[in-house]
């Protein structure tokens, strides 16, 4: 399961990178749920064929990841951007300043990223 | 001027993707704001081939910006924080409960990108 989501996040980043083929494959491994068997016979290939496939897809949109590091800082975004929005939930429940301060640091540190 | 922060922005991006020397050569150019002719010096090539080795870099690195909109992604991101940074500075300055509202629904849509 972990691993789908991995590739999932790769794949939203880097998939435009594969060719039209791969793609087609690597969707209906990875968001499609389908089996090797089931999309070996729609692609009319082997089964051991879209295995490599998959693996090799893997491999291309992971090597990308190694060199850009997009994944990485856009999710790193995410969770202060998220911390940001608990942050102004708390201090509608308790009003203390201190975290709209907070609020300015984490928004300021988001921009150095 | 304005190209060469573009320049900057897709290099910051996807320079990995380039050659060691592609990106040594690019830059002494868009960086270090060395001359073609310095540059050729340098590198023990002609003035022509440093001129097409940044076009070809252009070239290149706008290529995967068409396909992958990384910049264009991360400078959404960027303005909303941005956005919200501002947000918090005003709400201390006139304690207007809408600002934190605001500054919630922003990083909710971001989280949503």
């Amino acid at each position: 399961m972990e691993k789908i989501v991995a590739q999932g996040l790769l794949y939203d980043f880097y998939g435009e990178l594969l060719t039209e083929h791969q793609r087609r494959v690597y969707e209906d491994v990875v968001f499609n749920d389908m089996s090797l068997s089931e999309i070996a016979e729609e692609q009319g290939i082997s089964r051991q064929g879209v295995h490599d496939l998959v693996k090799r897809c893997d491999k291309i949109l992971s090597g990308y990841e190694e060199k850009l590091k997009l994944v990485e800082k856009f999710n790193q975004t995410k969770k202060m951007v998220e911390e940001i929005k608990e942050l102004a939930g708390q201090y509608k429940k308790d009003g203390d300043r201190s975290l709209i301060d907070r609020i300015e640091a984490i928004s300021e540190e988001i921009g150095k990223l």
